[in-house]
């Protein structure tokens, strides 16, 4: 080799660990985001007023100082009737999943999970072990109970499971999920309930009553703070114990910690927003079924619509008519569905019409979707 | 035992992973802390007035979009001279910690480490290895370099070095960084430059050219940013593009990232807030001599004082005039040490009067602290 000038990086022989090489990468799409934002099941209006209020009201001060943040824990569990040791807040429901994952996951220890899901589920488990069990859901999308039931083995370590499950809209009951957690009472069973608010049924009530169950929240979509970066776990004050121990105790940062009081006190404003959500999600029904689009039944603030082949030509038809959505192409059995997100009325609306005009201009015909339009049959066999 | 109430917490058997049952925990005392703040090293004022303008200006609905950091991460290798790979934002210091022992670190790799120093290192690094190699120094408290090069192994993997150190305030300079760095090719330095600001000596420079040099800086202390948790990591594109790998494309707030480029861009608010410091340290050590409480020489923003047996009293005492501290006995070989964060001229003046009160209340003698006062002598006996 000729000899090494400034301009030519270093070169090293360091390698991480081996999890490191073999685990996936999530690399969302992440160009400009100034047109209507359909892609992330965000909020798409603002939180409650009380949130931005008091982020006016912080002073210069405040900024300076180490966010603490037990003693708003001590008000979320009053909030949600458990005891403060119930409770851990986290640098968005992100950072607990990859806190499980380094709290609980030997390289032994196997993770069962059902696809498609949340793909930071693979990237954090995956950092810690290659035994991931995935339980693939039919083209239903409703949950493999029997199947994931039958995958449990004394090895399993941690399951997790999203209700309403991202990006299907597809729900486990509360029953099943405690189902599952009596069938695994070696394992610790996430139940990811970020998208609970558009939904209603929940096994937080459960956390102080099973042993092995941590609930997720959010505060990421129906509060509208993603991009403050909070959400929380429930748990046994023991299986937690074990997560805090992981945890930087400046995990969260102080203006979250601010606002979270507000917006969980402004029950009048969450209603309207999920209010606003149920109606919009019956409404953008209404029209993909007018449109002849093959869906599933959603109880989140998005639906998976069936494009067919050319959903990329779709998706680049939308942007041009300033409407972002989210190619799922990539899911394990999506291929050819598209997601989009339901926000406040106004941005239903601007939807639909963006659809209706991205469908003429492209020439889509209802055929591309792979079954007959609205229904949620089993018999298809596009893969 | 008894049936089951409701009232009684479930017990389960699950178990944390072997390493997080052995890891310690880091505990800061989280009390009330609503007087003068000199424990936690944070800038006592206020950060640049640019920063708290953007603050001000953020809309509600930018609270409900996912924060995007990599455009940040360009403007930030920019102002620093890097390129856009090289650099990654963190959730603080203590993300950019955690992620490297995620990164690096398999159970059979060894971290060298000096002691006293940064008890986060001990916490994430003992969640992946138990192998910590600590280096202790000795009472001058003057980076062992010898016995440091002499602890590097085939096993090494991370070599973790504050400078300026915390609680120390004693440096390790950019020759002997470098020094390290050629000593261990097949390990990852991490240069801890969270005092920087105070000090003056960096390598962020040789990142370019080193190709195991990670350096990390926070904007929690000069920038005055603690609330926000926001830190960084420069290093070769190779080894960051590990570290990316098993963080969250969403770790940094949004807030965090919008004022970001406003207080790197205010480089006069820097440099007086720097200067105060600066001074205050001087003024701080005049007045300590005149104490006769021992100290040693510190780079940084704060001052380690011996204050010997009855430290938890004299801690006691400063509260009661109105002044945090942090007693750092707990610490290998800091016994009966006290840290004191110096901040701007006001409050640098109100620690010296609160100094001097607590003193005199507590009939507290300079043969308490166990050398001759403002000497930084080796011949000390007492441990």
């Amino acid at each position: 080799m000729s000899t090494t000038t400034e301009l030519e990086a270093p070169t090293t022989t360091i390698q991480p660990r081996a999890a490191v090489i073999a685990m996936p990468e999530y690399h969302p799409p992440l160009a400009s985001r100034s047109q209507l934002r359909l892609d992330f099941n965000e909020n798409t209006f603002a939180p409650s007023p009380r949130v931005f209020a008091t982020l006016q009201s912080l002073t210069a001060e405040g900024l300076t100082i180490y966010p603490e943040r037990e003693h708003v824990e001590h008000l979320v569990a009053e909030h949600y009737g458990l005891q403060p040791a119930e409770v851990m807040l986290t640098n968005g429901i992100d950072e607990a999943i990859h806190l499980l994952a380094c709290a609980f996951l030997e390289p032994t220890d196997e993770v069962l999970l059902c696809t498609p899901s949340f793909f930071m589920y693979d990237v954090s488990c995956s950092m810690m072990t290659s035994n991931l069990i995935r339980i693939q859901a039919d083209d239903t999308f409703a949950f493999p109970l029997e199947r994931f039931l039958a995958a449990i083995t004394p090895k399993t370590k941690l399951i997790l499971i999203a209700t309403p499950n991202n990006p299907t809209g597809q729900t486990v009951s509360r029953k099943q999920m405690l189902q599952i957690c009596a069938a695994a009472p070696h394992a610790v069973v996430f139940a990811d309930e970020a998208y609970f608010h558009f939904h209603g049924d929940s096994t937080l009530a459960d956390v102080p009553s099973v042993p092995n169950l941590i609930v997720g929240r959010t505060f990421s979509k129906a509060y509208g703070l993603a991009n403050l970066r909070i959400g929380m776990l429930a748990g046994p004050a023991q299986l937690l114990g074990y997560i805090r121990k992981v945890s930087s105790p400046y995990n969260v940062n102080g203006i979250a910690l601010e606002v979270l009081p507000e917006a969980l006190g402004d029950q009048p404003y969450l209603d309207w927003y999920v209010s606003q959500v149920t109606a919009g999600r019956e409404r953008m029904f209404t029209a993909l079924k007018e449109l002849g689009v093959r869906t599933w039944p959603s109880a989140a603030n998005f639906i998976l619509m069936d494009i067919g082949p050319r959903h990329k030509e779709f998706v680049a038809a939308m942007r041009e008519q300033g409407v972002l959505l989210r190619d799922r192409s990539a899911d394990p059995g999506c291929d050819g569905y598209v997601r989009i997100t339901i926000g406040v009325e106004d941005h239903v609306t601007r939807g639909i019409a963006a659809l209706r005009t991205s469908f003429a201009e492209i020439g889509w015909t209802p055929a591309e979707s792979r079954s007959a339009a609205g229904k949620s049959e089993g018999e298809r066999e596009y893969e």
